[in-house]
């Protein structure tokens, strides 16, 4: 183990994107900024730093609840969407690579060696941040994914519903990922969408409608805003604003798909607003400006 | 096993909640539905259709890669917000019963016997949909909870950075649940609201000018719609789309915010509307009527 861990913080010395010292807010930071972020910058630490740092990752490693084979479970979720991606175990070596390289690394019960997710497939799970549970035998790599996570091509692992198989277990394809909320209503919408297009495009629907008339979409949308906007201003109560934000997404995500933006899309873009120079500052600016 | 998974089964044909043989989409239908859903109802299956279910389950059951030790992992996640609640173990037995019983049950591996999530703090998690891997050794339980889940109260189990732990080891409190994109703007809006209520506010921000400004968020938010359907009117590139979405999103949390409103519940309208007689229809019926 020595000798790995010392390789792996080794590789935490020289590589810029080392960001061990950083806040979860920092650990939102892109690779550029990465780079030029003095605290982390591997250069202008001291040995005595590396050795303290050193220690510290000792410490928390012995504070991981191992089981009697030396594991604990991970699981990758992807830091835009909250999907599982995959879930994997670890063991000491591999959580203090994972730390190190911030790329998701497992180790593979079967072959019984370090595996780093992507390493053949070259879809790496990037972290962006690590989870430790109440018990501290349980993991979160929080991270973006360069590709599709699953060996099949899949988005994630999860794709067998329980409740489809048994309704019915010889199906041909009971493909359908474990989406939550917001990622069903995404995928509801694109079914419209392909509808739309084919030439047998089945029963009529509200979104099809949508889909079909640029101007009573947007329409909707300016509408839905200001009647989200009217709930505030008319101090009506909380569940209209709900229920008038739910329409204010539900329309925009129809343009979205239009678009053929995705919802993760525009997170990234909310995450890297929020960690750079701040949509807060920059707005500021502007409005002072 | 057989007596036990015999007792889930029975209780599989006479709770009112049993669903299935339900698609997807309604495994969203809530409990007041699922009542009056007749293909799923239980005085309406004859004696042969159980056997059949029974078959179904066993088979299942049978195609799951359980270890050496009979487990195989189980990862309970909010079906609204996609937090990862916490992660267990499931045996043959506590996986039959979270089918026919729909809360999310475990195998304790310390007091080796099944375990329900909220058996004692009644904060179960509802299940509404279970998921295996490609690997089928691992699960998702895509659930509601009916409160925190942690032990501690804490609504996730997931709330030490090991990034923070490293930054600050003896840092009292080192309390920050893993938050995927969405959520992280939550609690960052939700951090300067408390700043502006407090005498010392801290540093100025936009959000906070926001949260203090009535008439300039609501203009701001509608101005962001009618951006982003401006990115579609003038045929912009999908980049500016990804980018006034943000803006939407951004602007119309500050209101939610204000409002007391969680995103979770707005998602929690569109889960319900979308599975129960269906915001297309609706909408349809309004418009055409």
């Amino acid at each position: 183990m020595a000798v790995s861990y010392s390789h792996c913080l080794q590789s935490l010395r020289v590589t810029p994107r080392t960001r061990l010292f950083v806040s979860n807010v920092d650990c939102w930071r892109d690779n550029r900024i990465m780079k030029s972020y003095s605290p982390v910058s591997a250069s202008s630490k001291k040995p005595h730093q590396d050795l303290s740092l050193e220690a510290k990752v000792e410490t928390l490693l012995d504070s991981v609840k191992w089981d009697d084979k030396g594991l604990a479970v991970a699981i990758a979720q992807n830091v835009d969407t909250g999907a599982v991606l995959m879930q994997g175990f670890v063991n000491r070596d591999a959580l203090a690579t994972t730390i190190s390289s911030q790329k998701a690394t497992f180790y593979s019960r079967s072959r019984s060696k370090l595996w780093t997710k992507g390493e053949t497939s070259l879809n790496f799970i990037n972290i962006h941040d690590i989870f430790l549970d109440c018990d501290r035998d349980s993991i979160i790599y929080l991270g973006k994914p360069d590709g599709p996570t699953c060996h099949t091509g899949s988005e994630t692992c999860y794709y067998s519903s329980v409740f489809d198989l048994l309704k019915n277990p010889q199906g041909e394809e009971n493909n359908n990922l474990a989406l939550t909320a917001l990622y069903s209503l995404e995928s509801t919408i694109s079914q419209r969408k392909a509808e739309v297009a084919s030439p047998q495009n089945g029963k009529p629907s509200w979104t099809k409608r949508l889909l079909l008339d640029d101007k009573l979409l947007c329409s909707k949308i300016r509408e839905e805003a200001d009647e989200l906007c009217r709930t505030h201003e008319e101090n009506e109560d909380k569940s209209r604003t709900a229920s008038e934000m739910a329409d204010v997404l539900y329309h925009t995500m129809v343009l979205l798909s239009l678009k053929d933006v995705k919802m993760e899309e525009v997170l990234q873009v909310l995450r890297h607003r929020f960690s750079q120079s701040g949509i807060e500052e920059k707005k500021s600016r502007a409005t002072q400006g």
